[in-house]
């Protein structure tokens, strides 16, 4: 079987499978709390849990230099590992750069791009201390970073800690960085200050860092962050959860300037149109209303974890009706 | 200027400085105790010294899959890491995994490389925690091992801490693993089972992980592994003790067999051909003999440490005359 057949998802549990099934008894086995399958590894370690996560972008699957500069390049391979520390409800330390690029690739530009690693991550006090570089056909830039709870006392979020009963809350705004990718690639006619903020939701998301954390004072257990679009990645949640969950469109954030120019679309792109890195969590109707007033960005309630159709996310009108969506998220290997 | 013409090692110190020179000055930073430049980034967790290296093997660059099965890949794209944690002298104890690869790859070749990277990662601890899989048009393979001290009494070992006065020396062999390229793209009339030995020190290298630690325990300050080439990698630590050093070729540990079938070229090999992933090492004559006593593989004296010519190696032939030699190592970007 070729690995386009059996898709992004299936290849990661597959290799994750392997990996628990190993027969190893080493001490780091023994420490760890979090393996293959949330948005960040987690283990013990001393006082505190260590978190680490590693993400790559890969010049035409990720980017395209026609419609991305090198700073948001480099801004950008940070800010997805950033999200998965967020995710977690950690505090991201330090980070590590494996970069491949052609030979002719002017120096300039590389400079840029560590410009934009080096800016995002000194917001989020990430030191870069290693990497290597080489030569290759393609750019690819794939980042390691890692992160702390600070203390032992302070649980993470996982992907594992949804219960039936809670409400699904998002952060931001959904779909905005889908449609500032449509914005790149064709020609829409769309008032510039929008165009501006569409385009950069895309090219250099802003990683929900300090909303983790608080999502962790807060008392939520539950979290992911939105990169392959929401069905996609609550559908992790309800697997991991062994729950389900139900949607009502209507309630989900859309940017007025996306519902306005991207008509019926702009659900499909809030659905599943991915690269928002907004939090998705879940809790209870007090929590998140603590965590909404807590945070500085929009707190939104879009529907609620079940406990039937476990593994299920269910999209609801307002009617009550199912809601059919043809794309349900991005995922690698598979034909698009 | 493109990033060929200023080189690997070029544009690894422009990138250091850039980091080195930014503003930061956040708590992470404070707690480092090495960043870019060595084999791997130290810094201070609680108790601990914690370690961190990323490199990644990229087709036809780093491998080719004429000559490396899939099992090798994974063995050492995860080998050529742990070594970086043993020139550290530390314990590795984590790995994270960002995959790219074609599309139409077999599942079976990635099931098989992983299985590389697991049965060498446990044979020294180690537990795969995390990774990312994408399409790309080439297979890049990018492993990031972290690793510890155990306790902050255990010193780590650098590339500064070379001494005028000290004995250098190495462990094992050295040109074997560029014999053994040699074999696998050219037909050489070498006895079946040395061909076989010398393939696996190029495709399988087996980490000195072991070694490393006993060099700690034993005092040793300064250490690399052998991945560039001798020469390269000892520039490395002259440069970073500011030291020279003064290498005796006709002491160096070439196998028989390598002297037997590459004749004059044998010492090229052994000086530039990199790959090896021995570790390079400096200390006293007492303490060089004890850490030789305590490990299992073959430790020799090839030269010294010295005060002048501060940056450069000597090579010296057996009459105490300049020794040349071409290539002094291997460096990505530059043409070859």
């Amino acid at each position: 079987m070729k690995v386009s057949e059996l898709g992004e998802f299936g290849l990661i549990d597959l290799l994750a499978k392997m990996i628990n099934c190993s027969p190893g008894s080493q001490p780091s086995r023994q420490q760890l709390v979090i393996g293959i399958g949330d948005d960040a590894a987690a283990w013990r370690s001393g006082a505190a849990i260590q978190l680490a996560t590693v993400d790559a972008l890969i010049q035409d699957v990720h980017f395209s230099l026609d419609t991305a500069s090198w700073y948001d390049l480099g801004w950008k391979a940070m800010a997805v590992n950033l999200s998965d520390i967020a995710a977690m409800g950690g505090v991201p330390t330090y980070a590590l750069v494996s970069l491949a690029l052609p030979g002719d690739t002017s120096v300039e530009d590389v400079t840029t791009m560590y410009r934009g690693m080096i800016e995002l991550g000194e917001q989020f006090g990430v030191t870069i201390v290693g990497g290597n570089t080489s030569s290759a056909p393609v750019i690819m830039i794939s980042v390691t970073v890692l992160g702390t709870t600070g203390n032992q006392d302070k649980h993470i979020l996982t992907r594992s800690g949804a219960r039936p009963g809670e409400k699904v809350a998002v952060t931001g705004y959904l779909g905005s960085a889908a449609a500032g990718l449509e914005i790149l690639t064709r020609n829409l006619p769309i008032d510039p200050e929008s165009a501006v903020r569409l385009k950069k939701a895309f090219l250099q998301p802003y990683p929900r860092v300090a909303e983790g954390q608080l999502l962790v004072e807060h008392g939520i257990k539950a979290a992911i962050d939105i990169s392959d679009g929401l069905i996609s990645d609550l559908n992790h949640i309800c697997e991991m959860s062994r729950v389900g969950a139900r949607i009502e469109v209507d309630r989900l954030p859309v940017e007025p300037v996306v519902r306005a120019n991207f008509g019926t679309r702009a659900m499909e792109l809030a659905l599943s149109g991915g690269e928002d890195y907004e939090l998705l969590f879940t809790g209870s109707v007090p929590t998140i209303e603590k965590v909404r007033k807590a945070v500085s960005c929009p707190v939104t309630v879009i529907g609620e974890i079940v406990a039937d159709e476990m593994g299920k996310v269910a999209l609801l009108d307002s009617g009550g009706n199912p809601f059919h969506i043809e794309k349900a998220g991005w995922e690698h290997f598979t034909s698009q």
